[in-house]
């Protein structure tokens, strides 16, 4: 095999069913054959669908790769949505001369969190466009899933408690971090990670949570701005309750960005009744996963977020306009 | 609104919520709402699913647009795969920079094509990447469809007839043209099409019919080897019968292609019980979509793609290797 990818890796010929066979269906272990254009699936009546292309620069950095933010983010879009996810589909747009060997080191991780996850990627597409057409390879991944129960389409109501299952802006700040490396040394790490396995926590719950969301693009402030859109009522946080990682708050500081925009790969936020909110809590603490799940604040008659700061201060957190932070995910 | 698309129209903020609104949702009719990530579908038991991201360039050219591409080429993957095509998600990759004009018409043109075709796009994705970081824009579609009957997963068999609804290779000779546009001058128009309304003049024929394939990129010589490739048999094609439009065969021999290896967006190819053919190839005749149905070969035992030439002379059709016609759809 070539050490590169070249445009007939994406002409429909000889190498490109080459790539899908020897790489591809072979490391996802599915037959992604070419003779067939579409996989057919059996699952529910009703199934939830989401899309997401990730766009993620650089492609590797701690915590994970393109790979692994191209399944967890797709199965955790269905799972706040209350599916069970089963299927994903992959769509690669590669630019010519890319790695081979990175390549396969993609398609590694996207097989192995698919395998944790207990998902199958049932059907894909490769495109390769001449050099500096696309800078590197971005990923779409299309997921299906099925619901349990019905599926739960709540909105967030006065008096609601917010919580979120865990710190927040580290996928963010590692990117913003990684970018960064030659001039500050971190360990920091994203937080990608599947959610799937925090649903069982949250199952006994289902019934007090109105509405959750993955804090991804535009960080939990942003999130909390779609439950207020979805719903009349506002938001108030308290600023001590939100957990923020030391190195997080350090990258926040050095380079004058607001951890509550900075995205999350691997934590959910979520509207509940407040009398269920100190076990919903308790429960996730429990679990490795959710240790820093905590209590953020209260859904208001005030249709704003706002944040509780000490000396009885309260500060308006706009929605997101513009950033200088592209390719987050 | 303004010009042209800025990073915060992917930032997951203020702007992006906009733009959803104000553009896609708007135009596509359906609520593509920022505060859920799934869309919730109902469906039957069994579904065909498949994904394709277009990155054609000239984005607008004779005949059509990605946008119509976009929509047409992926209901074409479900409907040759026997399923009736309900829904679609609509991913956009799109370079800062881009004219926000231009894309209002690139939705326009899949919001046209998904009424057309009663397909409803249900669900989005839009990233923004900086200026030479992605050529313009690449559009995902996943479409899902459901199947009135059982699933056709057929193979080709010894003996069948090889029959394609039109003419070949318009699509890759039209792009072709239309980059060439400065060094000559034609009215060639792709073939981009929904399949769909074909597939009524079908149904009858459909225990008949033992595998279909729309012949996109690698154009009818791939299609006919991945045909071969699933099956035990090989197939003859008759030069003389295959239809190509003069304008085509300019094109290739201006520019020295092969027809058989240019992209079709609108034809099906198939390979059905021989005695069933000359009722299948009139029955299409009567469509507009199908005056140029034709009868072009046979399934033989010998596993190769060959050309019966005049003179008793056969050629032997290769599996496509390179080619110097990138992003072609």
């Amino acid at each position: 095999m070539r050490d590169t990818i070249s445009l007939s890796h994406g002409n429909g010929g000889y190498h490109m069913r080459t790539l899908i066979r020897d790489m591809f269906s072979r490391k996802f272990g599915t037959s992604l054959a070419m003779d067939y254009d579409s996989a057919v699936l059996t699952v529910s009546e009703r199934i939830a669908v989401t899309t997401d292309t990730f766009t993620v620069k650089p492609l590797f950095f701690n915590g994970g790769d393109i790979g692994k933010l191209a399944v967890c983010g797709t199965v955790n879009d269905l799972v706040v949505s209350g599916a069970h996810p089963n299927y994903l589909t992959c769509a690669l747009v590669i630019e010519e001369g890319f790695s081979i060997a990175e390549l396969g080191r993609i398609i590694d991780s996207m097989a192995s969190e698919a395998k944790a996850n207990d998902v199958s990627i049932v059907t894909g597409d490769t495109k390769v466009v001449p050099k500096h057409e696309a800078d590197g390879i971005f990923i779409n991944t299309t997921g299906i899933g099925v619901f349990n129960d019905a599926p739960s389409r709540g909105v967030m109501k006065e008096g609601d408690a917010i919580i979120v299952t865990g710190d927040i802006g580290r996928h963010g700040a590692a990117i913003l971090a990684h970018r960064e490396c030659h001039r500050l040394s971190t360990t920091l790490a994203s937080d990608a990670a599947s959610l799937l396995p925090l649903m069982n926590v949250l199952s006994p719950f289902r019934n007090s949570i109105r509405v959750m969301h993955d804090p991804t693009r535009g960080g939990l402030a942003q999130t909390i701005h779609e439950f207020i859109t979805a719903s009349g009522t506002g938001v108030t946080l308290e600023s001590d309750a939100i957990p923020i990682a030391e190195p997080v708050r350090g990258i926040c500081e050095l380079f004058g960005f607001d951890a509550l925009y900075l995205a999350c790969e691997g934590r959910a936020v979520m509207a509940v009744d407040a009398d269920a909110a100190d076990e919903i809590v308790s429960s996730l603490r429990k679990h490795p996963l959710g240790r820093e799940a905590a209590r953020i604040g209260t859904a208001t008659p005030e249709k704003k977020l706002l944040m509780a700061m000490p000396y009885g201060v309260r500060r308006q957190i706009e929605e997101l306009g513009e950033t200088p932070l592209p390719r987050i995910c």
